[in-house]
């Protein structure tokens, strides 16, 4: 490998710190590199800061463990929000796809993750006891529970289930069917059955997804 | 926009960081600030230094203008390269892209551009000085113009070929012609009557191209 040979050292680190990041290759990362190198080092200085600034100086919020610039969240600081239901999900990911549908005004509970024995994830790898605390130290009407469509997910929830009931009127889980845009055809056999059983009646038929619709 | 409202500013900025780089789209950002997070606080600043080191550390090689981890880049300090050869180029791409060849074996004289008057870039915004310092000073049997195959590029190499030969026992250019690979039925005009105008002995001929060809 001449190239490589004849490379500097510091563009071969920068390309390789790049190329680690998921979705860069190397052909990606050497281009972004050369694209450090034609723009004043303020500009590297401040991609450089503004990474660092992130992830050593972001929290995880102490009531729900979404990520946030202070101790307790913007969520959960929010008076405006319903504090008597609590929407348990995996990841901060999650959290940031149900808030873009705007669908959605009680507060969330980040779980960290789902009761895998394969991935040899327990229920104490997961922020389950900080969840059965909440529910025991404040009051909490409903805990909606928005897993993963897995066995994982549903051996979760069914896990969490009985551990919420004593203390929460209501517990539910998302519904499951048909994705919007999904054609018949094309679904697998344990979603049309999903859909069958938890069949809607045809007043609650929208032709569109409308943003009040979970409300 | 609910999902900006609730997000942290910490993870905003550095999604705009991220996404201020060619080719990174906001949803990339995301992922990739997501994907940080995940990982140890070590990960990001590995990153981040490896990333600062390049951008700060690196040099433009005294003689040729390379990057290089030096004063003088590994190119013009190897022994084994010829240095009464250089092969001037547009930007220091070019010169790994000619590298991973493995054909070439002089050095190079990277101009940082071609001249434009439409970009406002005139000779003076040129290494083209220095280009002139170097045949001068040592040496130099042949200067191989490998510029680009444009009218900027071309107006380049005929006011360099002008400046060089009482210099240089040879000034050339790199050939032009169809592509590897290329079709003939969808080569435009120029390319076929400059690779009619260029046209080889067939002793020449090879199937595929060989590493040696040019030496």
């Amino acid at each position: 490998m001449r190239d490589k040979m004849y490379s500097s050292e510091l563009l071969q680190r920068a390309i390789e710190a790049l190329a680690s990041l998921p979705g860069i290759g190397q052909r990606t990362a050497y281009r972004l590199a050369l694209h450090l190198l034609n723009q004043p080092p303020s500009y590297t200085e401040e991609i450089a800061s503004a990474l660092l600034n992130f992830r050593q100086k972001i929290h995880r919020c102490l009531h729900c463990h979404h990520i946030s610039d202070e101790e307790v969240c913007a969520i959960c600081r929010d008076p405006q929000r319903d504090s008597g239901t609590i929407c348990v999900v995996e990841s901060i990911r999650d959290v940031f796809s149900i808030e873009s549908t705007g669908s959605y005004r009680g507060h969330y509970h980040v779980l960290g993750g789902v009761i895998s024995p394969i991935n040899d994830v327990g229920p104490e790898d997961l922020y389950i006891e900080d969840l059965i605390k909440r529910v025991e130290g404040q009051e909490v009407r409903e805990v909606i529970l928005a897993l993963s469509a897995t066995i994982e997910g549903d051996t979760t929830m069914q896990y969490l289930a009985r551990l919420l009931r004593p203390h929460v009127e209501r517990v539910s889980f998302i519904s499951r069917g048909v994705a919007f845009g999904g054609e018949l055809e094309y679904a697998d056999e344990w979603t049309i059955a999903q859909a069958i059983r938890f069949r809607r009646p045809i007043e609650d038929f929208a032709l569109t997804p409308r943003a009040e619709d979970e409300e």
